[in-house]
């Protein structure tokens, strides 16, 4: 791989699905953007004639299979989709890094022991219906179809219809997780979404665990009236019920050292001179133990239930997604960690994410899984601000490379 | 007029725009609901050959001109359109009542002796381009067009695109304000949003004022940001400057015996995991005085500025529109309410309210106006729930037979 492909690569991402006012991603699943790019990593595989296999979500796999290679494959790969109005890195990267690791790994002419396969997942955000990483999800069997069948976007489309009406590969060989569960490892790389690496000075480092995480619903409702004529005593006012329990998370997640977070909003009928029927909120909690986010969880939902009976309006609480923590495979985050011998590089730092990730889906699904992180001077993330530097990218791509050429050596 | 007429007018009507879900009305201005509603209204003055006037902006005024009738007319109606997810009377009671109350003059067989119209005014709830009295304030000059060109719904559309879009009467006769400004009076018939007539115990009331009163756009700024990986301390976030403020304007309105509502929140991006960018949100303020208003918006400002100070995030505060205090025509509304000599009708009450109405435009623009209202048994409007009971809707076109046979002497 030259500098110059990796260059190109980035030069043809760049464009699709790019806010010309914010400079943010909005590549939700099976949108035009979104399809854009997944139609561009089906060329790009081509060019480099990897065997393409798919399922019916949308997921992709394309292996490098060389001669001789044999014994079960290995993983790396990412997502391509975004939140809404998002960074460049989060997701391209990891699939960007993985084609260009594939290059490094031909121009030195080794051949890998093992068949080598790029994973793309679908909808690794949540950010069209609402669960996060639900690609891998569903390859994996971690959420049954049964449960995707009932999931929307904000305009009512159903998950699968929005499926049925994407162009997936049709000639793809099937990609079934029967199959794919048999890989040695899977290895995502990333870009960080914190400053652990911008302190350790590190531009490239291994993951260790994944912070327990969910998303909850928060449902308040009162009584929809006029904003000028309805006294304020007379008024039962979800929007404040709603303030007050937004506040309140923020002070118990800042107080524990965890992470509470509303981040959408949705009111009904939400006119300006309307008291609104309907608020629902939902709430992003993070925390470093599965018992201080259940304990944080339940706070907040005390908090908006107490405001809820002393307002007159109503709270209800829906655990839409809860994810258990994350570690991931001691031993493997040791060996690829671990300083390369004869290079004398040192080795890279083993760091813990609040993130999730596709990484920790098919870690619970019991593939051995891995991650490396490539640095974000800001630490800033789901934001047009996103950042790498180009020199951090092209060290994630070496490590990359460095690290599946350990991997596939039999 | 017959009861049954009545009855019927309610039951065409019913049906039209109605949320199966809530049972609420989207009559948005030029949306296919309100259109229909718009052209129901012309075949009912056509079916008691009216003849129609019209404006550019889908205005109409209907005039009956029996012979011998002359001088300056009297002008009565209202509007047809709603709020998001409102109630069956805010606007059309006016509308039908004045139809009822033609019918009953007819049937009595007076003839009177001034013309009389039957006005029909576009956009009063500014439910979709966000400046309420839209179309009264257009054909008064009390808006001037150019401000108009400016304003777009929340999908984008200008205000002039989606009425040229509309199907809106061709073959009428120009509606000029020139012309329309020479009326004797007007006087609007409106469901009453409050629970002043049901403490009094009367069916109808006659205002005496509208409560100067304004809309507020509160632009919160701050950083978007991963909602897992950054640490509460490190983020500015406008929701919680937002929710701090909506609870100090709650607060502030309490206090002051004001009114002071977020009923409408737009954020961005809006994503569960994402801490947002930016959150909008509306301020509707009602006061009982001019100076109590900025008083109350200049408190609720300040409010949300000094939190964002405190917070690294930013807040900026838009006037979107301000209606002064309107006082009725103190003579016109006695005149009105007077006990009716040999009738033996008790004096009807004489009421403010705070909600803004097409009326407060034409006083405004010079014009004599009145209004009546209807007892409203829960006071709730500009909700599904808003209702008049049918005895107290007919004694309100009765009242308003009675106002136009009064005005119409010559």
């Amino acid at each position: 791989m030259s500098h110059a492909d990796f260059t190109q690569m980035w030069r043809d991402l760049a464009p699709v699905g790019r806010s010309a006012s914010s400079g943010g991603y909005f590549r939700q699943p099976f949108t035009s953007a979104e399809r854009e790019v997944a139609a561009w990593f089906l060329e790009q595989c081509r060019s480099r004639d990897l065997e393409i296999t798919a399922d019916e979500y949308g997921n992709v796999v394309a292996w490098w299979r060389p001669e001789g290679a044999s014994g079960p494959g290995v993983l790396t790969g990412s997502h391509l989709d975004s939140v809404l109005d998002g960074g460049a890195y989060d997701g391209p990267l990891g699939v960007v890094s993985a084609l260009a690791a594939v290059d490094v790994l031909r121009d030195r002419g080794g051949t890998p022991g093992r068949p080598l396969g790029i994973g793309v997942f679908v909808e690794e955000e949540g950010s069209r219906f609402g669960l996060a990483c639900l690609g891998s999800r569903l390859l994996t069997g971690t959420t049954p179809v049964e449960q995707a069948r009932e999931l929307r976007d904000r305009d009512g489309v159903f998950f699968l219809d929005a499926v049925a009406a994407a162009d997936l590969p049709s000639d793809a060989t099937p990609l079934r997780w029967e199959d794919l569960r048999q890989v040695d490892c899977f290895v995502e790389l990333h870009v960080e979404q914190g400053r652990d690496l911008v302190d350790r000075d590190a531009a490239v480092g291994v993951a260790s665990s994944i912070w327990p995480h969910g998303r909850y619903r928060f449902d308040f409702g009162g009584d929809a009236n006029h904003a000028g004529t309805t006294r304020m005593e007379d008024r039962h006012d979800p929007m404040l019920t709603y303030a007050g329990t937004a506040l309140a998370a923020n002070e118990a997640a800042r107080l524990a050292g965890q992470r509470a977070t509303f981040g959408r909003v949705d009111v009904h009928p939400n006119g300006t001179n309307a008291v609104p029927s309907r608020v629902t909120a939902w709430l992003d909690a993070r925390a470093d133990s599965e018992e201080h986010l259940a304990a944080l969880v339940a706070e907040v939902e005390r908090s908006a239930v107490d405001r809820a009976a002393r307002e007159g309006t109503s709270a209800a609480v829906t655990a839409e997604s809860v994810s258990p923590e994350v570690v991931f495979d001691p031993g493997l985050a040791r060996r690829i960690a671990a300083p390369a011998a004869g290079t004398g590089r040192a080795g890279w730092p083993v760091i813990p994410t609040m993130a999730g990730h596709d990484a920790g889906i098919l870690s619970g699904a019991g593939v051995p899984t891995a991650m490396l992180f490539v640095r974000n001077p800001t630490g800033v993330s789901h934001s047009p601000a996103e950042h790498a530097a180009e020199v951090d990218c092209l060290a994630g791509v070496n490590a990359l490379a460095e690290t599946l050429e350990r991997l596939t050596r039999t």
